[in-house]
């Protein structure tokens, strides 16, 4: 399974074992409600409840492992990242913007809910992925909490997630350049992926150039995804995916595929997730979830 | 004009002064960029440029000063309260939430733009206005900034601002009780302006005691605000507010209005603004444009 790389690292058991973590704490940090905000809460663990690969959280979780820090503060941290991701999704599944009735092979949060209940438990997730950044739990240094929030502030913001969701919208129907293409996903999907992996870093007091090392990978690690699910979009069905098929092409946006093929896509995938690998070659055995997970991405199904 | 509370304050002055700063940090903090997200940030400028009373930006200006703490740092801490509202009131005047076509006499975000735009420009000010609190510009202290978005995160989330939104969407056509619909506007409205007095509190490095006194002025206030704001609805025209006016009735949300009368919920506000002036009572001159504030915000006439 891994064998290019010649590592054995058990990654769907250390996958299961962190997102089981991820969900038990987010069940603890969204509880039900009584009165009548009882719906959004309801809405706000619908929507981050019940599973999803959780590749955020392990990133934040399995970094932070490096450094001997993958305890309780880096669940919390991974779960932070895991509602910001939640959020964005509830929100791009919106009407107005993607209009996408299914997600997970479940009702997208608007469909189960309503319009209105959606935009606010979006609002909400994203206040609490910094509420609970914030929280002496998470990290007992103050300026390690002051760089998580930085950092996930710039990572999906204006110039970040919600930059790259714009560009995404407004190239609708033209057909973009590759570079252009490939500096929407660095925003609208890498930049999270890469903060997780930072967050992670941040968590363990690593060093800046380490850091920058880190950085590295989640950043072409994030590229690799996004080439790779384009690839998913447009070869496995939407039973398989769990989401609506060809989705991105129907809506007259460029995508990898439409630039480079099918096999020019795979390629790029591959070379991204290979670029991912040689940025931890400043790590032994340790790293080996990480080296995995970069193979993961460009080789899964769903 | 001030003179039931003996107070001769110049606060049209003060708040005209403070508005200026504010919008100066507000356009240099949000600069317009080229590429495809030029749209997201120009509606980011719309929704939080060119007007309204800053009533919350003062806030945390003019409670900072009361500590000798009203420098850039505070214009900061203000500009970002005021993303945070500008973000609540795009997704509030969203078609599936209140609908409204209007604010401040301009076209509301979304009809100016379109849903997706309103949508990403409300979510990525709320961003912002975590990102901004978090740099070392808006305090040296990193734990004071760590209170800073603590007490926003508590104070616009699901147990606050976002909270109190859905109890209002919720109790739209039913008769809510006074104690509920007290605690609707607590959340929805009072929550953020509560925060933006504590939040002059913590650029001041106030003690425990002198914060909570701050934070009774800023609750109270608050719903000083909230009770007028029913009476204002319900006795000036639109043109008069620049809103479209009636609309809460109409949409059968129980307002102060309905349930105490208009002679009723005028006397509340009344009492409502004395309790504020009331916590400011360790104060000597320096709190006078907090007491005329309380002032203002039951006669105001938009």
């Amino acid at each position: 399974m891994n064998g290019t790389m010649g590592i054995a690292f058990p990654l769907k058991e250390a996958l299961a074992a962190r997102a089981a973590s991820l969900e038990a704490c987010l069940d603890t940090l969204i509880p039900p409600v009584e009165g009548g905000e009882a719906r959004l809460v309801e809405a706000m663990r619908y929507a981050v409840l019940g599973g999803g690969k959780r590749l955020r959280g392990f990133l934040v979780m399995e970094v932070a492992s490096l450094f001997g820090a993958d305890g309780p503060g880096a669940t919390r941290a991974g779960a932070s990242a895991e509602m910001l991701h939640a959020y964005s999704l509830v929100h791009d599944d919106l009407p107005a913007m993607d209009d996408d009735d299914l997600r997970r092979g479940q009702p997208s949060t608007h469909k189960k809910f309503d319009e209105a209940t959606a935009i606010l438990a979006g609002d909400a997730l994203q206040t609490l992925a910094f509420g609970v950044l914030v929280d002496p739990a998470t990290h007992p240094d103050p300026a390690a909490r002051i760089a998580l929030v930085a950092a996930l502030a710039e990572a999906s913001g204006m110039a970040g997630m919600v930059g790259g969701q714009m560009i995404d919208m407004e190239g609708e129907g033209r057909a973009l350049p590759l570079p252009e293409v490939e500096r929407l996903h660095a925003l609208k999907t890498g930049r999270l992926i890469r903060y997780s992996a930072e967050a992670g870093a941040i968590l363990g007091g690593a060093a800046p150039g380490t850091r920058a090392a880190i950085a590295a990978y989640g950043r072409d690690l994030g590229a690799a995804f996004q080439v790779a699910d384009d690839v998913l979009d447009a070869t496995e069905s939407a039973e398989q995916l769990g989401k609506t098929a060809g989705k991105d092409a129907e809506a007259g946006k460029s995508t990898f595929v439409a630039l480079m093929g099918i096999d020019g896509a795979r390629a790029e995938a591959e070379r991204l997730a290979a670029r991912a690998t040689e940025a931890l070659s400043g790590f032994g055995r340790e790293a080996d979830g990480l080296r995995a997970l970069a193979r993961y991405v460009v080789e899964r199904r769903n």
